[in-house]
């Protein structure tokens, strides 16, 4: 993985996975939903418009597709994206999975109940499978 | 405008304003933020992945470019784009201005506080502004 410097609070609530070509993957250290970050690795910038063109699209296809693949393999509903920011200016991406069954459904995920810290067992389990889908999508 | 079986509940909440090349613009009835919302012109589907690839790059691009110019020609500290989904299946994309002077400032927009509805004359207004931006991204 590319060293960059990412932000205290992001590291501080996530774990790093792994880095697809343009983003870094962190794991949200909340075991009530499936829910990955994706960071540019770049400079900061706080705005999808301020990425190029190419970058712009490369962000969007990453969580989309990372989106598409965590559904079909873990099991879910409905995928949540959001480029959001208003607490964390680092450019971000969230992709979470959501399921009829999860704690807030169908509310956003954001600001509601208290994350739920994952063990290590389920930790390194979903670290495993998002290793493996993120291999599959660097091809 | 292309005539498309819009959601009832998306219908009741917004006010239609204009196409782009992919997407219908929708302007929430919530004075609080601008607020547009971006509805595919497809047949009834729910993730961005059941999207062909050029039309997922499109309808993130209509997002993000329509987000910058909106937080440019309106004064705006942070756009907020994001597909949820949870209530409403129909695919649609949120792009949403934020302030830090804003009533719900940072937290997300989504149920959060009650929407205030836009007087005639307030609506007209970003109605007309907003039709400018999105001809000029029509080219």
């Amino acid at each position: 993985m590319i060293n960059f410097e990412l932000d205290e609070r992001l590291a501080a609530d996530t774990f790093p996975i792994a880095d697809l070509p343009l983003s870094r993957v962190l794991l949200m250290n909340d075991a009530r939903y499936p829910w990955v970050i994706l960071v540019p690795r770049h400079a900061s910038i706080s705005e999808v418009f301020e990425l190029s063109e190419n970058d712009q699209q490369q962000l969007w296809q990453e969580a989309t597709q990372l989106g598409d693949t965590m559904k079909a393999a873990l099991g879910g509903d409905k995928v949540n994206i959001a480029a959001l920011g208003n607490v964390v200016s680092q450019l971000h991406v969230h992709v979470v999975i959501r399921r009829h069954s999860d704690a807030t459904w169908p509310a956003p995920v954001w600001g509601i109940g208290s994350p739920e810290p994952y063990d290590l067992d389920g930790q390194a389990q979903l670290r495993d499978q998002l290793l493996a889908l993120i291999d599959g999508l660097n091809g």
